[in-house]
């Protein structure tokens, strides 16, 4: 007799095998890239061994996603997506640093400075934007889509998002924030980068703005309740499930919903985003988005 | 009775007014975008502070100069002109911090780390590279000068010329390297970005790649002279006139012409590299490149 798995278990296997499935088409794309790319110099060495280090790759599966939901291929992101992935990797090593969160470990190896000094990983930080620029340009992509795919790329990433975020976050040790604060916080250091990678799935797969608003807005709540659980995931989880420092956001008194609500109420918070993120395909077709609805609840219930 | 200067005076003279008007020009167009852009966070005021600290603006004046050569108006490479100043700027900061070359002085005032931390410096040199991106695509260029703008700033930056030439640096301090390695690296950490400057002035302009990449050329061997200027004024001039810490490249054993050549074989590599700057203009309209031709040689009498 074929043993039956409960409906929410059959969901998970399928949500995770179709991010499997995809992730296995990135990380040998990646490979690729960094095949044909490495030029055999230490700040080469530096950038491989953090990008190879091996993340979840949620971006560029993410991006991927999003050209399928417009009607795309999903191969069709994978500049973007690759492109994203060194960018989330820079901000990794460069918040790493000493100066900034002062981690030892990531992805359960000796994080980019501890393992080629800190002048290298700050440069391999540097060189990892300018190459991920690249790799959008070298892409096949029409000129005007390669303009609005650059201008979101930096727009996302500089004083109005990422990096700003970064300097908040650093900033908010040991003060109370409250919550709206926290949350712009999160906006700017992860969900803008989850809106990008929806968004520029979309654009290379459609040039209908509608559209890809609809899915960058799914990325932009998907990426609140997925920086709400790393921070859960810090207090409740253990260093070497989650392959870096964990109990850090106390000892160094981070601004995270965690502080704010406790665990119980961050996870709601957590929630509540997953289901404004799901509630942004609503206009979309259920089967071309049924893999994001899916991811969305998959992600809640991550351990890593 | 007027005053008759001698000729190579009068040269100088006007060498300088044509390059102060110019400079007078974009450091209103700067003034104008941080009124513009400054959000009123910290990051801003650390990034604010390291552009206004009194650049020579000699990145911006040959892109705007390269923009006239090739038959357009200076004022269309501004743009162009503020991101180059704006990647230029976040190198010195990345540069000074205490991992790399550990300046306390810049331009006569305190580095950005010095002033603002470490990890404020760090993450205004990162947000910077991505606003200056933002600037180039918010300019009123076509499409595809655009692409082949960001296509060339990507390229000159990363592992193949600004961050990489950078890494050499830091890595061949203590090592006694021959001329040709030394060449290279100023070639990578100095001479692609004035390479960048005329290629972008000039792709502004027009779009006819042969004379955009004479005045790459000429670009590529006035920066070769700018960097052994440069590393003479280190160890000849003083900290009050240079308005940076002098001396440090013996007492960090830096790989210069300087140490290879000594000073007067180091003069006589940067006019070799001054009179191929020229020969690169050899085919272009005189009355065009007539400043061109005096700031090359205006540049290696330079004493800040």
């Amino acid at each position: 007799m074929p043993v039956v798995l409960p409906k929410k278990e059959v969901l998970w296997v399928n949500i995770g095998d179709a991010i499997a499935a995809r992730r296995t088409v990135f990380d040998e794309y990646l490979n690729g890239y960094l095949r044909e790319a490495h030029d055999g110099s230490g700040i080469f060495d530096a950038f491989s061994y953090s990008l190879l280090a091996g993340g979840k790759r949620i971006r560029p599966v993410l991006a991927m996603l999003a050209a399928e939901a417009a009607g795309g291929h999903g191969e069709d992101a994978l500049p973007v997506g690759l492109a994203i992935e060194m960018v989330h990797t820079f901000s990794l090593i460069h918040d790493d640093l000493p100066a900034l969160d002062n981690d030892d470990l990531r992805r359960g190896l000796p994080t980019c400075h501890k393992k080629f000094g800190e002048a290298t990983a700050i440069l391999a930080g540097d060189a990892m934007i300018f190459n991920a620029l690249s790799v959008i340009l070298a892409a096949p992509y029409p000129p005007t889509a390669k303009v609005d795919l650059c201008t979101a790329f930096a727009e996302v990433c500089g004083t109005n998002g990422l990096v700003q975020g970064e300097y908040e976050d650093v900033m908010a040790e040991g003060i109370d924030l409250p919550l709206d604060a926290i949350e712009s916080i999160y906006t700017k250091k992860t969900s803008r980068l989850f809106e990008l990678c929806m968004y520029a799935g979309a654009r290379v797969a459609c040039e209908d703005p509608g559209l890809a608003r609809c899915l960058a807005g799914f990325g932009t709540h998907l990426g609140l309740a997925f920086q709400a659980i790393d921070d859960i995931l810090d207090v409740t989880s253990d260093s070497r499930i989650l392959g870096k420092s964990t109990g850090k956001d106390i000892s160094q008194s981070k601004a995270t919903v965690v502080k704010v609500l406790g665990i119980d109420g961050a996870r709601s918070w957590a929630q509540d985003a997953t289901d404004r993120a799901v509630q942004a395909l609503a206009g979309l077709d259920r089967d071309r988005t049924g893999v994001l609805r899916g991811l969305a609840f998959w992600m809640l219930e991550r351990v890593m």
